[in-house]
This record gives structure tokens, C-alpha cells and sequence, in this order.
């Protein structure tokens, strides 16, 4: 049996990078984004207006000039116009290119207009006002979007900006999710008494739909010669296999034989952690098999602490480390890390977390309560209110 | 003008019920839950024996009996058993039903198995242990799930334990983003100097996609005729429009006029806040019109202070507050409340909020840097270190 951390750093030194791909930038929302976006021009691409109302040349409100003659219009999306007499002043529209010889905005709010003519009704104006200088914002060339980053709405709005109407993003690995265990039927059908639905492999293919990865599915019947038929085919189709059940030391958890027969090497089976513990990770060829042990919260709390971590490394971008406040005392002897479901509430700007009081790792409704897990260390057997300590988030 | 509380408020008045349709389970993720999700039958529903061993009649143990014959074999997803003979023993698999006449299991680590004989190594053994009591976890009729939540792999998960293939979601609404301005090209278009790409209306885009809301797009001209004639029948098609653009005070910012001349009832334009001001808000026949000024942040944060608590408000779950601790002193003169993008840190359990120094409205890189924006209340200039505030999340 080896502890959580030790566990975690053998799965991340078998991270694989992934390969990369174009996709339509619409497309790459929540991927991960290969290559460095920059700006190509200035940001604005020219010095633009940034109030609508009339654009001076501010040597003459210098001059004490205050009523100036409208020469032209200025409207947004139009080509720069030039204003020929420098004591006049041009009609501009937010979003416009400056005309040519003026230097200052001044808005609707600050003038009389009489149809031809505009007063300016300030006693002070500074030139250059309400104009959005040219590569003010960013200079073209510059980085805009860092590599390696998750592509949110805000991505998608510089990518749009400069023209990536294709961009490079990390490829996502093909997954198998396979379930095991002959006391289970399909979601549609009705249990008899001894039986139960299939849920571990749809909630494994809603968590790694948050990571982009279309997941495949299928379930095993406890048989040794079919786990071995089919396990083999997978191995050579997908980069990762994820299995639920069939880890523990019953007489039909055949997994881990099977497995070692096929040529994965096992790197560990047993992790110092509750719940989760039958953990059995193994590799074969670069490829990473999770086997996690059949309990939902096993399950669920094994695919974010390990399988989540190794896909982040793989592609490239770092998971957010979170750390919350425990709402109240908790006792726990096992020497053993306690992954503990948790509900999260902010106060004050500070992140409180409250156990819930589920019942042991096969309550699957008690995920639906919480938001995560709170990591309580091994080694440690009264956790004091107060005490901050590490967070796994599924919930927002 | 009116303050950014109100504006809320006036929205929210005006959100609309959504109607309710039928999907299947798996692609009900990020939807709302429109009906109590109930436990068809217990959980577990039998006893559920919880770890790998055998199990046993207390009574016996008590008398002092150590070697138990083994009688047979429970495995996962059999019918129950019965064992004849009270003071043999039943080898059963974590997931199986427990035997008939049995009310202990006791582990594989804790025995020696010698073929027919099991050998407890124990001088206690509690009675009913490592058993999963049917019931214990939920009974049925329970209410596992309450509508009104948004569901996540946690809840697809128990989705498909009670059998739920089809589950009743809020329906999304449809929704037409439209931008203007002249000055916009295509996003794979070279723009000339005075042009600059379409951003806006994509960033709308993904910003509804994490709502799970497929919006539809169109550009129109800065011509009045244009504007009415497509917006007249958007109006009809549509839920909500959402614009960018094209309500400021400028010469070609007909959009409020021609909202009003297809009988779109104005709520208020322009709202105490920077940035965001010029936002136009208006009903028709219950249906909203959320007109953004054209600026990259102030599209930006509106849509996220005004469009999600109005779809929220609609579907009916409640959007989590949120508030972060301000990390260095701000300083904000105008009489306005002011939405400042800052950088989220988790230190010790504490979410401290750091300003990305942008470049104003128009800066659409500085979304990229921030986590979200802090609220900052208007009436107050000096904001100091270690303040309080409002915190409107777009990453996390």
C-alpha cells in the first residue's frame, strides 16, 4: 500500500503529451490552447474615438477658441477622413478613426450644438481626451493569450480579434470507460432484487466531459476469459482505459490478473486513502490503465485525484490548487489520507468547508449534496476547525 | 440613469418562466432539474455485503466458534442464497447480497481459509459488521435530488441508479445575438486600417454556452431600415435578443430608437457603472431585449451581471454568491459602481482579489488575464486592502 502522494507522483511521471490538432475556434472552448496567440496589429489598430462628439485640434482651444465650425462626419467603420482646417472640428463616432489634424474628443455632453456649429462648454480640456491611442492596449507582436492556458469566452474573444478562426489545441486522448460486475443492469431496465443499475460508468463519462473527452463505454461480465478478449482489444484502440470495480480481493475480481497477464505493468494496487483504497494503476506501452475500485465515491474521488491531474499534465496546463477552511472538528483514525465530501460556503471572502455526513463510499446520493472533497492528511487523527487544508472542487 | 441595484431588480422582474422538456440522462449535464429525482426503491436495497470474506451467523462466533465451514459462495449479482446450516459460513463478494441466515461478514484479512474451512483470526467481531444495511444509505421514496439544481456528473450518477433515462429539464431559451457597427469584419477577414474583426457576438456565444443555451448570430448594418426590419422579426422568432453595439449617444446609434418604434417597451438605458453604462434594457410581449454597449469588457461583464441572473431567475436556481477579499487598496472617484477585473488567489482557504491593471473597456486582452470582476459599490472612492466585496466569477 503506498500513500496518496506517492501514488499521485507515480501517475504524473506516465503523463503522455498528447499531440495537437486545428479546430475551429468556436470549437475550442474548454480545450487546451498549443500555441502563443499575439496580436497582430495594435490593439486598437489605430487611434480611436472613444466618446461620440466632435474631435479638435486642441491648439486652437488653446487659442481660446470655443465655437468650432462642423467640417464632416466621422462614423465608425469608415476610412480615416482629413479635417483641411484645423480650426474646425470633425463629428466623430465611438469606435471611429480620429480624422486627420485633430488630436482631442470632446463629447455630446460637454457642447451645444447648433447644426453647423459646436460650443464647447468646458472651461479646460486636456489634450488627447477621450481618444484610445493606437497599440495602447497591446503593440502589435505582443502575447496576448500565453500557451498552454483553458479556453474560456474571454479566450474566445481575442482569438476572434486577431483572426484565429482555426487555433491549435492540445488533442484529447481516447478513453474507455469500462464498467465490471454481474450484479449490474442498464439505467432502462428494472433491477431484480439482488441487482442494481450501472451509474459509475455515465458519472466517469460526465467528469471527463468536463476535461473534453468523449469517452466510450462498456461493461464486462465477471468472466475471465471475456475480460481478458476484450481488455486486449481496448488496449491497442485507446491511450487510457478507466475501469470501475472489480480491484478489491473478492473471487471474481479477476482485473489485476487479467491485466498483468495482458503486459501492463502494475505500478501500485492498494492506495493509504479512504475511501478508494483498491486503486490499481498499472502502464503499458505509455498507455495508463485506472482501475478504480466500484464504490460511486471511490469511484467519482479516484477520477479527480488522479485521473484528472494526469490529463492536466498531459496537456500541457496546470490544475488549480484550492484550499479551504474546515467548518468543524473532525476525528478520523485511520492512518490513512480521508478524502472527506464537503460542502462549500463563502464567507467573507473565506472558503468554509462543512462535512457531509454521508454513509461511507457506497452513498452516491451524498455527492449530490457536497461540492468536493476536503484532503485530510494521513497521519493526522483530529482535524480542528480553523485548520485549512487541501480542496478537490466538483462543484461551483 | 439608474444604479446597477435597480437595473438588477428591474431584470429580474422580468425574468420569465421557462417550459420544461423530457432528454436523455447523459445529455442533461449543466441543465436545470425540473422535477424531484425520488428513490425508486432503497439504497442500498438489500444488505449489501461491503467487503470480500465470509459471512457468518453472530450467534456462533459468540459461542466461540472460530472455524466455520465454508457452505458455498454469494457472489455480486446473484440472487440470495441461503445457508442451511447457522453455524457454517457463506464466502461472499463485496456487492453481493448477503445470505439468508447470515448477519456478520468478516474479511478476507482477517481469516485463514484452508479450502472448506474458514479460520477467524478475530477475538471480537461485531455483529452486523461490514454489512451495508438495505435502506441505510436512502429509503424509498427519498428524495434523492431536488429540482431546481443544476445537474453535474454527481447527479448523472444517480440519475442512472434510480432508472431515470429520461429527465425533465428546464428547456433552454432561444436566443439571438446580434452585433452592429460598420467598422466590423469577419474573423477571417484582413481588416483594412480603419475595420477591426467581430469579436463581441462570439463571446456571447460561449458566454450563453456555459448556460448550456446554443445561440444563433447575425450582423447587422448601422442602417435604420436594416435594423428594424431584421429586428422585427427576430422579436418573433426569438426568447431574448441580446445586441452589442450601437446604443451610445453617437449619430448612427439608432438601435434604442428602432427598439422603441417595433413597440419594444424601454426599461431604462444607461446604468451607474463603469464600464457597461449605455446598456439598454426593454420588454416586448414578455420577451427580453438586453442591448450591450459595443465595448469588449462592457458586453462582457453585463452579460454576466445581468443576462445570467435573468436566465437563472427564469430556469429557477439560484446563482451562488460569491465574494472575494479585496488584495491592495483601490481608488475609484466617479459616482458609479465600478466592475474592476481582478485576479483570484486561494491563500490559506481566503480568495484574494488582485486588479489586472487593464486599459479600460476597450481591452479585450485584460479579460484574459482576470479571473473575474469585483463589485465595488458606488458612493464609496477609497477601497481598501482587506475590504469585503461582491465578486462576479467568469473562471475558475
Amino acid at each position: 500500500m503506498i500513500t496518496v502522494e506517492k501514488a499521485l507522483q507515480t501517475i504524473l511521471e506516465n503523463a503522455r503529451g498528447f499531440e495537437v490538432e486545428e479546430v475551429p475556434f468556436l470549437e475550442s472552448v474548454g480545450r487546451v490552447l498549443k500555441e502563443d496567440i499575439v496580436a497582430d496589429r495594435d490593439f486598437p489598430p489605430f487611434n480611436r474615438v472613444a466618446m461620440d462628439g466632435i474631435a479638435i485640434n486642441h491648439r486652437f482651444f488653446e487659442y481660446g477658441v470655443r465655437d468650432f465650425k462642423i467640417e464632416g462626419v466621422q462614423p465608425a467603420g469608415s476610412p480615416q477622413e482629413k479635417m483641411e482646417n484645423a480650426a474646425h472640428c470633425y463629428e466623430v463616432m465611438t469606435g471611429a478613426v480620429l480624422p486627420e489634424n485633430t488630436d482631442t474628443v470632446i463629447r455630446y455632453e460637454d457642447l451645444e450644438i447648433d447644426t453647423l456649429m459646436a460650443k464647447v462648454v468646458l472651461d479646460e480640456v486636456e489634450q488627447g481626451k477621450n481618444i484610445h491611442k493606437q497599440g495602447s492596449d497591446r503593440q502589435q507582436g505582443a502575447v496576448l493569450i500565453p500557451k498552454n492556458r483553458i479556453i474560456t469566452a474571454a479566450e474566445i474573444g481575442v482569438l476572434a480579434t486577431v483572426g484565429k478562426s482555426m487555433v491549435t489545441v492540445s488533442k484529447v486522448p481516447k478513453v474507455m470507460i469500462v464498467s465490471t460486475g454481474d450484479e449490474l443492469v442498464e439505467v432502462d431496465q428494472i433491477p431484480e432484487a439482488h441487482q442494481i443499475r450501472r451509474s459509475n460508468a455515465f458519472t466517469l463519462v460526465s467528469l471527463l466531459e468536463k476535461l473534453q473527452i468523449k469517452a466510450e463505454t462498456s461493461h464486462i461480465t465477471d468472466d475471465k476469459e471475456q475480460l481478458k478478449e476484450k481488455i486486449g482489444e481496448y488496449l491497442k484502440k485507446y491511450d487510457a482505459l478507466l475501469f470501475s470495480g472489480a480491484v478489491s480481493k473478492g473471487k471474481f475480481d479477476f482485473l489485476p490478473e487479467v491485466l498483468e497477464e495482458l503486459g501492463v505493468e502494475k505500478l501500485f494496487h492498494r492506495v493509504a486513502q479512504r475511501p478508494g483504497k483498491p486503486f490499481w494503476y498499472g502502464i503499458a506501452e505509455g498507455k495508463s490503465v485506472f482501475a478504480f475500485p466500484g464504490n460511486p465515491v471511490s469511484t467519482y474521488v479516484n477520477c479527480l485525484a488522479y485521473f484528472y491531474p494526469w490529463f492536466a499534465k498531459s496537456a500541457g496546463f496546470e490544475l488549480k490548487e484550492e484550499t479551504v477552511i474546515l467548518g468543524e472538528d473532525v476525528a478520523f483514525k485511520p492512518n490513512l489520507t480521508y478524502f472527506l465530501q464537503v460542502k462549500i460556503e463563502i464567507r467573507y471572502g473565506h472558503l468554509v468547508a462543512t462535512p457531509i455526513r454521508g454513509n461511507g463510499s457506497g452513498d452516491l446520493a451524498s455527492l449530490t449534496q457536497a461540492d468536493g472533497f476536503i484532503q485530510l492528511p494521513q497521519g493526522q487523527t483530529e482535524f480542528k476547525k480553523g485548520e485549512t487544508h487541501s480542496f478537490i472542487r466538483y462543484r461551483y
